[in-house]
């Protein structure tokens, strides 16, 4: 196989270090050998500190984020459950799409793709119905937003409904505090801001979730994501055999998380503002318009308008090809409209910032 | 991190190629680069080869072969349906539980475990419902079975149902012919005999369950597992983005199907027939019994009952701790009663069955 070497400047996979590579190629043991039950016990004890919780029910799903996604959504709603759904992108719509094939009624809080959603529109809905969570994008990689939490879940609580949190893309580039801000229940990825492979789905749930998890009435509609049946492979004193954990994978998802430790928490978000202030730079100073407002951008994904006159698919096969530098496109409206620039953990670099500017400059100028 | 070298003689994980660690440790393209999307291609088609079938829609899940059962479950039965599901072990429970959760009645077909489904029990429970699929399992990894398959395929195939097979640690160790065979819907895992690291599921889905799933009345209740979705990403014109593929362990199944295809899938299974029969005269000679007869025992996997006198967990921590060796316990029923060897993939090896037995003599003679 022979396979060029990019860089990786798009809404993730992100760069991945060369350490987490070579743990991934080390000779397999079993997923119920001590060595590898210890594995397991690190890597929850780093995504807890990387998370900022407590929360015992902390792991990683055998699967990409979008299972994480789902392992939240299934295992805390059943059929008849009202959910009130936050919508200001892609994610959002796939939150809803997912709870209603739960059986749950999606109440959808929408804002227009680019902004956040209101608090006044959050307000009204749990207020106009009976919910048992609230499911919000902290970060939406579709559109480049980054969405405040605090007050939102302040008035879930209020609401008496769990407080669901996408984290795909914020985790490890940008403050996220499970336990002080309140979330119940989150999913992440692995391949963004961590820079590890895809393929894995950090989440954690709170003992409020776990009550509901406890409480339900029927069976969790999917048996490889049920909770009750997980937690007994990554927390249960037996350590019971439930699925064959993705061995190679949580290697790399180890050496990812010790990585981002030894550069410190707020050092990894200094630098990812940072790298987001010299791209936002370079790029305004080029005539590029940001299609979110400044004090809601996301630093590792930034969301630009695609100047006039500018065919997107040239350019991004331009980078590709002549630069090895993948940037990404809009998604469904901003399909053509806009690029998604990607400055996530190991890709977060003021040497790409600088390549990328120099490349686009090259090919648009 | 400092991990023992194993040799794993497991249910699974079996050891890893170097060529595939090597692979796996490739830096990463981004999940829709043109690149990427050639190695999808690759896997496509190997897997096809490897599984005898034709079938368009051949893929694989990116999550383990729980997954893999879970996607051919979700996507083929609604509310209501009936299905045949065989059980005779721990996997063939597991299905039965799959299907009652997706609402279906699961009409059991059981038979000791260790010993194989009667056909005459299949007959029965065929005439006795109106079946949208028959399940079971090739090779049954809790009790050692090799299950025939071709009598039970026409049985379901005259009863107009879909026949699903888990080939889970049957695929690249042992005859799996799904086009000849009538198999409608199969998966497989990555970490058997294939011999990549857990993590994926290669399926494969005939025609007839594709009418299946688009004559279906109800949405898939699974969004992540949904084929209506997925298949777009692995087979559509366009490659529509579903979820973030997991690069790394792509490129670990894509070598690993290579060595496959290398081998041939004849001698292949000719090795594994082989190292069972080394295994089984040395085991034999030592007074073991296995549990299975003769006529029905895997080559990949050999049950064995635990002498009298020698403790389970004993004998498989000093295999573990001074041999660096790995062997399986049994499952529900048989915890503490047998031993599971495994020789599969590059587990399948004359040095390996000498060193086992070899510290089997010592620890227990």
């Amino acid at each position: 196989m022979k396979t060029s070497t990019r860089v990786l400047m798009g809404p993730g996979p992100s760069d991945v270090h060369p350490r987490v590579l070579r743990a991934m190629a080390t000779p397999l043991v079993g997923h119920l050998d001590p060595e590898f039950l210890e594995v397991m016990d690190d890597i929850k004890t780093m995504t807890q500190e990387t998370l900022q919780t407590k929360n015992p029910l902390t792991f990683v799903v055998s699967a990409p984020g979008s299972a994480g996604m789902e392992t939240c959504l299934v295992n805390l709603l059943e059929p008849g459950d009202e959910a009130v759904i936050c919508i200001h992108g892609v994610f959002g719509n796939r939150m809803a799409d997912i709870a209603e094939r739960c059986g749950a009624k999606a109440i959808k809080v929408e804002a227009d793709w680019g902004s956040p959603i209101e608090i006044e529109d959050v307000k009204i809905a749990l207020e106009n119905c009976n919910p048992k969570l609230l499911a919000i994008v902290h970060a939406e990689t579709s559109t480049g937003v980054l969405q405040p939490l605090e007050e939102i879940s302040r008035l879930t609580k209020a609401a008496g409904a769990l407080f669901v949190v996408d984290a795909v893309t914020s985790y490890c580039g940008t403050e996220l505090k499970v336990d002080e801000w309140g979330i119940d229940a989150l999913y992440s990825g692995s391949q963004k801001c961590l820079s590890a492979p895809p393929g894995l789905s950090p989440v954690t749930f709170s003992q409020a979730a776990i009550d509901a998890l406890d409480n339900r009435k029927t069976k969790v509609q999917s048996w490889f994501l049920d909770l009750s049946l997980v937690k007994n492979y990554w927390a249960g004193a037996k350590r019971a055999y439930h699925h064959t954990a993705p061995i190679s994978s949580m290697y790399a998802m180890r050496e990812a998380l010790r990585i981002v430790l030894e550069e410190g928490l707020e050092n990894r978000f200094a630098r990812h503002r940072k790298n987001h202030e010299l791209l936002r730079d370079g790029l305004e100073s080029m005539g590029f318009k940001f299609l979110v407002e400044e004090q809601y951008r996301l630093p590792m994904l930034n969301a630009v308008r695609i100047p006039e006159g500018i065919d997107d698919l040239t350019v991004r096969k331009r980078l590709l090809e002549e630069y090895n530098i993948e940037i990404g496109g809009g998604l469904g409206p901003f399909a053509g409209k806009i690029w998604r620039i990607g400055l996530m953990g190991e890709s977060s670099d003021a040497n790409h910032v600088n390549m990328l500017l120099a490349a686009l400059k090259n090919i648009i100028l």
